[in-house]
Parts: C-alpha cells; structure tokens; sequence
C-alpha cells in the first residue's frame, strides 16, 4: 500500500490507542506450519479499537497489507502526528463505526512490526531469524490469527475486512473457520495471484536479493540492504498506482526546472516521487519481511489450498455474508478476478454482494478517501449486525 | 522488446547480409547534440537489404527498439542460426518484401551494437565514454541516421516504419525533416512517455545505479553491474507482457516442482523465466546504454519538442501518410496514445490509417508473428509506391 495519508487531527478520530502483544507456541508446542516447518514461540502485535458488547457479536477482525502494520487507526500519543493506517474508514460514526463495533487488527506474521518475523531473535540461535526464518503462508498468517482470537476469548466475527494482501486473509478466514465468520469483506483482491503479479513482486525480491548488503538475510548487525529495498519499494508502487492514477498525479511534470537536467537526475516529478517512496519506506521496513510477505502473497491459491483446484469447491464450506469489492483501475488485481470469486461463491450458494468501484487510483484506492466504498462497509455491518441480533 | 525469436532457417528469408559501419562528425565538426554538448567522431552500424531501385524510391527505413540493432533480418553467415530481430516481417515476399525495397536499418547512437554510444571509445581519454557520454534524445537519433542518408545519398524515403522507441524516432523523422518522408508507420509507440513508462524506466535505472559494479559507469576494465542489468531488463519483460499474455504463457505453473519449495528459489515458471531473460541479456547489452535509451526514450516529447506544447503543432510540417497501429493489450502504450497522436495528424489535414490489432501478447506483439500486420503494412507500402511511381 501508499505511504499513510497526512489527516488531520482535529477530525474525528478513536482517539490514543494502545499497541499489545500475544505470545503464544511456545517451544514445545510450536505451531506447526503449512510448508512443514515449526514457528516458536509466536508474538502476535494487535491492537483494539471501540469496546467489545457483551455477547461478543461485535467483532471487526481488520487484516492489513504487505507493509501494514496493527495501527490501523488513531493516535499511540496526544503528541502523535501520524494516525493509523485506515483512520479515514476506522472510527467514531465512520465505515467501520468504533462507536458499535469493537475492531481487532493484528500485525501478520512474517512482518517487522510486532509480530514475530525474520527480523526477530530465533531462540535456537539467540539470534535474529534472517533467512532461517521458515516460509509462512497466508493460511499460517491466519491460523495464528485465530490463536489471538482464541486468547481473547473471540468465538464469533461478525466480519472480517481487509485489502489486498488482507484480503486474502479475509478469504482464508472464510474458507477455514467457517463457523467463527459471519461476514466477510475482501477489497482488492483475489483467490490466487496471477502471473503478473507473480512477476512483480519477484523483480521486487530480486532486487533486495542482489543488494551486496543483503548477505543472504543476514544483516542485522550491519548495514542494511536499503538499495535493495528501495527499489523493491518503487516496483511496488508503481503497481498500487494507475496509468490514470499516475498521469493526473504526476504527468510529464518536471521536478524544480524548467528544463531537462540531461543528465540521469531525477527530471520528472514521477522519478523523484518513486526515490522518495523507496528512501522512506526503507527506515521503517525490513528487507526479509518484504521478501517472505510477497512470497506468502505468491503462494496463496485458495483453490490450490482449499478446493482441489476448483475455485467453487474452495468455498464449499464457507457460511458467510460476503461483500466483494474491486476497482476499475486496479490492474494488479482486476475486477475480473474479483467477478471469478463472486461467480465461485454464488455456485455455493452464499449470499454474495459484489460492487466495482469507479476510481482512478488502481490498487491503492481501497486505501483511500470514497464516501462510496464507505456507506457500503457500513451498510453491510449494519446489515449482519442486525440479523445477527434477531437470531 | 522481448527475446528474438527462434525461426527455422529453411523459412524464406533475405539470407545473408552484412553490417556496416559510416563514421562521420569527426572533431572539430562533432555533431550538436539537443543537450548542448556535442558527439564526435560517430559511428553508425546499419545493414542493408534487397536493391535501392534506380530512381531511388524504394528506400523503406526500419529503426529498431531498445535493445535491438542494425540486424534486422538474415543471417550474418551460413552456420548463423539466429536471424534479425524482425525476420518474420522483412525478407522475399514478407510485409516488408526486400525483392522490391530496398531496406535500411541503422543502431541507434547511444546503444552498444555497433554505434557510437557509452561503451566506445572517447577519443579524449582513450577510454570508453562510460558515463562522460552525453545525453542524447529520440532527436539526435534521427539526425545522426540523417547523416547515415545524406552519406547513402537517398533524398526520399519511401517509408520509415518502427515500433515502441523506434516508433517514436519514426515520429521525430516525420516532423524533422517533412520532405523526405512519403510515409511513414509508427507501431505499438506514442508521442511522448506517460509518467507509468518514465516510472518503469526509472526503477529498471535505479536498479542498475544501484549496483556497486555499475561504478558511476566505469566498470569496462572491471566486473559489470550484471545484476542490476539483469534487474532492469526484468521489468522491462514484465512491461512488455500483459497480463492476459503472461496468464497464457505462464499462469500459475510450476518449475520442475509438483509442490511449492518453501523457499525462495524459482517456484513459479514466470519467476524463472524472468530470471533467464535477466541473465541471457547482461551478455548482449551494456547497461550504460540501457540508462542513455531509456532517458531518450523518456524526453522523448513531440508536442515539447515541436509543437510548443500542443501535440496538434507538433505535426504541422509533417507531410507524410501515416500507418498508425496500436494494440489491445499493450499497457506501456496503450490505444489511447496512438489515438491521440491520429487525432493530433487529422487536425492537419494529414493522411492517416489508423488501426488497432486484437492481440494478447502486450507490447511485444508488434515483434510477433501477426498475417493482418503484415498485411496491414505490405498494403500500405505497396499504395505508397504505387502513388510516388504515379508522380
């Protein structure tokens, strides 16, 4: 995703929330992993917004994107500039209304953000992980998601949100606890990553595995492969923007001259934007995380995993409500593949509403301000919390 | 543009052919570049096929795309297996029938097959040029080929036909110089780089920049930036394909696998062929020209250049008929730029073809065996002589 958009903070907002951690798999008991391999102990980083009501029917499990984090909206500190990552849909009396629902998002596994990943210390070794971290899958992002829930006492969702790489979260949450979700929203996203999304995110891992400083993953006592990451950063961007997205946003507009430098300068505005995205985002990612999240995102097939190759059969045990939404300019995952999932869904016959979205953005949009995309998360949630309150 | 493709060498072709090479602005008279700095001396390799007639009006220019050459088609021996990059279209009786034109087809200066570019040597050091090499435009192309003309002694070109960055010198001769192009047929190309195409080439050059090998471009007597030149080309190839292209050529197959490896090798057949692409190129291009041609490529602006903004203006002195062709799922250039560009030629009274072919293949496909473009092109040069015989 975008780098968090600036808000600003008089609006309305949950407020100071505050970051925690779950540990659980504790050796012994490692929690065992779909490519075989043993994960443990698991830290799980999350946070929580709203309060829960008290027959737990209140549930927004939110699942964030490859450089994501569990802020996913308001403020660690009355000093705090930088709300979370959706604070425009999460919030009082916004799309996912923190005044009715009490809201969850964890940080996945894999990542760099609290949760366990390459980056933290491997028990066996004292040491931090680097690349003996095991290979996770979005199945074992969601399977250690759902020991947190457990730990909090969660026997029901009313829905399960996310974007992207989050939504395929959503649709493993779906397909493997079928009784725990009622709802579920995947936005942007898709049953299985095409070749072209394949392709990019490994000129992305490529491009970190052939920074000198990589040193095969092992890098944290020295400098880190920030070349590398960068420009797996920028190949990222340029895929969340559109060719609209980008010609409004940037054009052929030159950066602070009037004239070409001739020379290899950054000329264009569009050039310097992408060096800027990949400079900032290098001081707050790790490098192996990238890696083992795009390869997650790379393997995950819900019909491989869950449906023998059928995509209808993949969803043969899922119960619930789902809201599918895609964009029109959204070329990493387009609505096609969102209209595939829609098609396997209804063969199950499940309740299915689906929504393209006209915006110009391309992949990011579901990140962005769309009163649009807000009402119909809003609606939804009613919607499920109020036949869930009749039952 | 992609790989050559393999032929069988029994198919009709031109057969054997030479390259050549005219060395011209030898200092003091070097040639002004649109940078300001001046080149000299230059060289231009170019090949020549089928016999220039005696009125001399049978002169069809082919300029080639970024990593492509003066090698158009035939073979450079009896034992050559691999013929020019666009043997399917020129040769006996193809789209472009060398038994009755006489092709020409020139190195574009920058690049590193045989024309003055960053690999040769500077005559003021005695070194290779390496990053003392100036800047030079879509522009300087056209006028170096102009003194490749001049030298040749051809005043009049039948056609001048390229696709992607040839397309775009083909554009630049059209406006240049109005009274020696009777026609003139830019394939899968634009007038000027979106902020998508300059994004692209700007990673695929921080990429090579990035490599510790590339040394500020003086790494001929060392070690090549191989890497970062592998990392380029690899997301020009995903550029090149679309994603409708890659889902048939590749999908979600596996490599030699019937399961994921749980690591970080090449699982998926995209994934290793991007590799191979990566690798098979750092042995045939220098990644120095890669950063010279993609920056031409990305100033590349008729409307800037000759029509003070207004991409109408821009063809004002252009006399040519145009063949404008684009395709359906090329991505880098999409339609709509071609369509702009046949507005803009209509606004001028110009006589312009336009057509848009069906294919998958991205913008490779004007490299890819296509009977309604050969057709397509064969008519057009075939009307255009007819007409300039009638004269």
């Amino acid at each position: 995703m975008s780098e968090y958009i600036e808000h600003d903070k008089d609006g309305v907002s949950v407020g100071l929330v505050e970051k925690k951690y779950f540990t659980f798999a504790e050796p012994p008991d490692d929690m065992l992993l779909e490519g075989n391999a043993r994960l443990g102990p698991v830290t799980i980083a999350y946070e929580t917004l709203g309060t829960l009501n008290t027959d737990r029917s209140n549930v927004v499990l939110i699942l964030h994107a490859l450089s994501g984090d569990s802020h996913v909206a308001g403020y660690y500190s009355e000093d705090d500039r930088k709300p979370g990552w959706w604070e425009i849909m999460v919030g009082p009396g916004k799309g996912i209304d923190t005044d009715k629902y009490f809201v969850i998002c964890p940080n996945i596994i894999g990542s760099c953000m609290g949760s366990t990943g390459p980056s933290s210390i491997n028990p066996a070794s004292g040491e931090p992980y680097g690349f003996d971290f095991p290979v996770v899958t979005i199945g074992d992002m969601v399977k250690a998601q759902k020991a947190l829930l457990d730990h909090l006492g969660i026997k029901q969702i009313l829905s399960v949100v996310g974007g992207s790489i989050g939504g395929m979260q959503v649709l493993e949450w779906a397909v493997r606890y079928p009784d725990m979700v009622i709802s579920a929203i995947p936005l942007a996203s898709t049953t299985r990553h095409s070749a072209l999304a394949i392709a990019f995110n490994e000129v992305a891992r490529q491009a970190i595995m052939a920074d000198p400083n990589w040193s095969k993953g092992k890098y944290y006592d020295s400098t880190k492969p920030n070349l590398g990451l960068a420009l797996a950063r920028m190949v990222g961007h340029v895929t969340y923007l559109s060719d609209e997205a980008m010609r409004r946003k940037f054009g052929r507009r030159l950066q602070n001259k009037s004239d070409f430098s001739f020379n290899f300068d950054a000329d264009f505005q569009v050039e310097s934007y992408l060096r800027y995205q990949g400079q900032k985002f290098v001081d707050r990612f790790d490098a192996n995380s990238f890696l083992y999240i795009t390869k997650a995102a790379d393997y995950f097939d819900l019909r491989r995993q869950h449906g023998s190759g059928s995509e209808a059969e993949a969803f043969a045990k899922a119960k619930a409500s789902f809201l599918v939404i895609s964009f029109t300019s959204d070329w990493l995952y387009p609505t096609y593949q969102s209209k595939a999932m829609v098609k396997a869904m209804k063969k199950n016959n499940l309740d299915v509403s689906f929504c393209e979205i006209e915006a110009d953005w391309g992949h990011d949009a579901f990140l962005l301000p769309n009163e649009r995309l807000s009402a119909l998360i809003k609606g939804f949630l009613d919607r499920n919390f109020n036949e869930l309150q009749k039952k």
